[in-house]
């Protein structure tokens, strides 16, 4: 496995991958790689002949009030686990590397719609961030396929939508959300969390598979399915930033008639703030 | 020389091309091809084994008041001209191709700054719509290169700043301004003049020149140069839309230290608008 840490570095080794005729995959983190990224990178092994996976904790799709500056970097762990998993390549950026001219003046890449509501709500400028980081890995890997997890759910509508409106061409792929035994969404963020903070957090599934298994019987009072469910977090000590049943396609809060929904879940324990989702066919 | 009009299309026939190892070239116009574009287009052949022109007068860049209906659609005639000039492929989508799901919720690629003040004063959102409609097309056709004319000046600075700040691997190339005997830079817009509106129209070459002569012999009093200019048009019978000598870079206000100048210029000759530039080292 090779780890480089420019563009140059990076296209010059993809460029011999390219002349053998492999299919490119490329899998974008953050870093602090957990099962759950090692699954993307598994999924990617099967779709392409070299992987890439992207290391870059990306500060144009973080608020002025968010976790950047403490956000984890474990470059080593990160780089070990890769090798196990048979990635191939390890691209580890800097800020300077991807942004030479400073995030100011930066041309971006805003995806409307499918960006607003949840968490596009709650962090203003994130999906702005996080559209437009995804076009340049896109650019500086030029991947046939990439990878991405399902547990950011709009963040993988954002990015479908950008490759269809913009006619890119690579193929999107979503890898299922992994879960700790007792059904927390497996994530960076859970490393924050207190021991007792790591107690509570599984209600945020409990509560998420309450709402599915009422869905699934054909309850569609969604405004009080929604309610009922903020409660329970509540009560749990956890603070709900929103709880939303929405069309699994658009985004858009569900109606009755819809037969795709997705269960949109984001909420604070204590300064964390965690994320979940599931969805349902009926 | 082949005409597609569907992505599909146009991608089968690249693939075969690209499998010969032939290096892409792409001029992306609005067709009513006059011998400026052609000379884009033999630019591109240079520099290229496959040329692609693509035809499409693109909506998302026409302000509501502006000439997207009358803009002039002469795909025949234009065939004509490309296959003269040695053309390989007319990628010549109809609107529904390239907006499947209309304009309203499209993905949008926003380049700030130099987009900023002139034309992008002069015609909100134009240049969104003209860098995102560039982007479509350089995913759709995936050239190693692309020709754009310098008269579209401000046009060219936002493509290459798009291009650099994204990590597009495309090499962006400008190629000189035609123009008439009288001086009069070539456009289409050209065709909506009368017969006096066109005696009138290569005054803006003129007052060109003389601002260019004048900063060439060192005269660093802009703002009086700009307002000589605008007086020039104006008794000509022109309406001046904007005349501004600028920084060729970064297309701000000149500054005295300033080496590389660009005198960028919009006039309305009644309800044509027609641009022009001339660029200054010193």
């Amino acid at each position: 496995m090779r780890t480089v840490h420019t563009i140059k570095e990076l296209r010059a080794l993809l460029n011999s991958h390219r002349q053998h005729g492999h299919r490119i995959g490329l899998v974008p983190t953050m870093g602090n790689l957990h099962t759950g990224h090692i699954s993307l990178v598994e999924k990617a092994l099967q779709q392409a002949d070299t992987v890439v996976t992207s290391i870059f904790v990306n500060p144009m799709q973080f608020g002025a009030n968010e976790d950047l500056d403490s956000y984890p970097r474990t470059l080593r762990d990160d780089q070990e686990k890769l090798e196990a998993a048979g990635n191939h390549i390890v691209f580890a950026p800097s800020a300077e590397e991807v942004y030479p001219n400073g995030l100011a003046q930066q041309t971006q890449v805003c995806v409307p719609v499918v960006s607003e509501g949840h968490c596009g709500a709650s962090r203003p400028g994130h999906f702005d961030g996080v559209s437009t980081v995804v076009s340049m890995l896109f650019n500086m890997v030029q991947p046939d396929v990439a990878v991405f997890g399902e547990k950011d759910f709009q963040q993988l509508a954002v990015i479908r939508k950008m490759v269809g409106d913009l006619f890119m061409p690579i193929e999107i792929v979503g890898a299922p959300t992994h879960r700790e035994e007792d059904g927390l969404a497996r994530s960076s963020r859970n490393g924050y969390l207190s021991k007792q903070e790591r107690q509570q957090a599984p209600v945020i599934y409990q509560a998420l598979k309450a709402t599915a298994d009422a869905l699934g019987q054909g309850h569609s009072d969604f405004a009080a399915l929604e309610a009922e469910a903020k409660k329970k977090l509540s009560e749990a000590g956890l603070r709900p930033d929103y709880y939303n049943i929405v069309n699994s396609l658009t985004l858009k809060p569900a109606q009755p008639e819809d037969q795709q929904l997705t269960i949109l879940a984001a909420a604070f324990l204590g300064t964390t703030r965690l994320i979940d989702n599931l969805s349902v066919n009926r």
